[in-house]
Formats: C-alpha cells, structure tokens, sequence
C-alpha cells in the first residue's frame, strides 16, 4: 500500500505544479490539504495507536515520531529539542519514503517543499488535541541537505496566554 | 498507512474537481495519472509478490484481484469471467477502500468515476507485462449501484491480430 501512496501523493504535486506556477503556492496548497487529512487523520491513529494522553510537548513529539510516523511512513525519525523553551523540536529524517520516486527537484521547481503535506497533516493532527504548532521542512534531502528535518515549534496555548495577561 | 493514502486520494481527485469543470475530465485525468502509477508500479508488485507468468487472461484476472488488490488496497474482489471468448472479466468490490471517506458524489459530480486511478493503475501495470486491455467501472456504490464493478477487456495482441491477417 505503501507504495500506490508515494505513486498517488507524487501525481498530486505534479498536478499542482501543473496548477500554480509559483513553488510558493504548491507549497501553501500541499500545507493546506495535509492540514485537512490531518484533521481527519488523528481518529484513526487515536483508535489504532491506543495511545495515552501525552504530558508534555517532548512526549508529543515522540509519539509523533515513533508511532504516528512508523504507522504511515514505516519510518521512525528521530527526535531533538532545539529550544532552552522546550517547545521546538526537530524530527530527523534519514529517509524520507515519500519520495522514493523522485531522483531531484527539476531545476525550475527549486524551491518547492516536495513533502509539505506532511507539515500539514502534523499541523492538523495536532490542533484536534487542542495543541498548535508551526510546522515546516528545516532541511530537505531533495534539495541538497544531508537529512530531511521537519520542525515543530508549539506556540503557547491561549489559555497560558490569558493567565499571563491576567 | 492506508488511511493516509486514502485521504490523500482523496485531496487528488478534489483538486482535480477544481481544475476541470466536467466530471468527463476529470475521469481521464485520474484514468491518465493512473496509467503512469500503475507502470511504475508493477516493478514492486512484481518484486514483492514472486508471482509466476500467468498463463491465461483468467488467471491474470485472478492474479490482479487475489494478489495485488489484496497488497496495495487490502481487500479481494470477486473474479467473474463474462464473455464466451474469455477474454472480458469483472472485479466485483463489497468493499471499496479507497471511498471511505466519502459518503456520496455530490449533485453536480454525478458523472465522477471517483476511483477512476484504479483502472489507469491496471491498464498501465497490465500493458508493462505486455497485454492491452480495456479497463473501466461498470458499476459504482457511489452511484447507488448495488456493487462495484470494475470490468477488464483484455484486447488481441498485435501479433495475434498479424497472425490472423496472414
């Protein structure tokens, strides 16, 4: 199954390199439709994973890694904090199976994030715990990087705001 | 793994919905970008299944439902055959997994072949191992349609055809 996916997720982003011109907007295209698989996604990973509530912003980001990434992807990135906050984080990809099809970026399309649903798909995932975060590619094999690095940034919640105004 | 290729499907065929008004265009796109996974496919499909040359179109029809529905989609359709000359078969689907998320084609869709990816998939996959064939949905439950019912003609080959005229 693995595979009719990358096959089907590559002839998506041919398509809307078809539609749209600039990389910019593939990329906001792909961000857009991962956010609503994402959204649609957690049920069935919260009934499969059977996993408990996490505690803290590095648990969720394990639990992203090696489970909802090794239930989709079969791949198990691994994981870093980057913030003295303890809410940014780095899921390192050695490889990347979504683009096992793609030899490299054509030179027209250089600025395109290949994978950026993926950035979606966490992003929504995420806001259905009650959880918001910003999502992008840090690094990315397909463009030349030694691995492909997503990063998590969870802001603060509103609430947590409220308090501190308050 | 295959949730998220159901979804993303999903987000394929909604944006082809965007770019093609008629549901017409839309089918033969679907049926194209078929075509091309399904010859890049068939390298896996025959890598992981160690299946042998079939020696029939039956046996291909079998070996399509039995083996690689079962790989890529997880469900086997019924196989029957429908043409005295043998060369026409039927898929039949209880089960489709790929329309899970989509409970019917809205109003002014009616004419969408939603899951027409998978007869490009088999055409393309199919023409790889030298057979030509015809592939189309007969029936669809996402039309109210009792079953689904994806129907494969296997056309003369070439030299069958050369032979004859000689």
């Amino acid at each position: 199954s693995r595979e009719l996916l990358v096959l089907t997720y590559g002839a998506l982003v041919a398509q809307l390199c078809k539609d749209y011109e600039k990389d910019e907007d593939v990329n906001i295209c792909l961000d857009r439709m991962g956010y609503g698989i994402g959204v649609r996604l957690i049920d069935d990973f919260l009934a499969r994973s059977a996993v408990k509530k996490c505690r803290s912003y590095s648990e969720t980001a394990d639990m992203i890694a090696q489970v909802a990434f090794k239930m989709y992807l079969g791949v198990t990135p691994s994981v870093s904090c980057s913030s003295a906050a303890g809410n940014e984080f780095s899921l390192i990809l050695d490889k990347n199976p979504l683009v096992d099809f793609v030899e490299e970026l054509p030179a027209e399309r250089a600025s395109l994030c290949y994978c950026n649903l993926l950035c979606g798909v966490i992003r929504g995932a995420l806001e259905m715990v009650h959880l918001a975060a910003e999502v992008t590619f840090l690094q990315d094999r397909l463009k030349g990087d030694a691995v492909t690095e997503i990063g998590i940034t969870f802001l603060r919640k509103a609430e947590d705001r409220k308090h501190k105004r308050n």
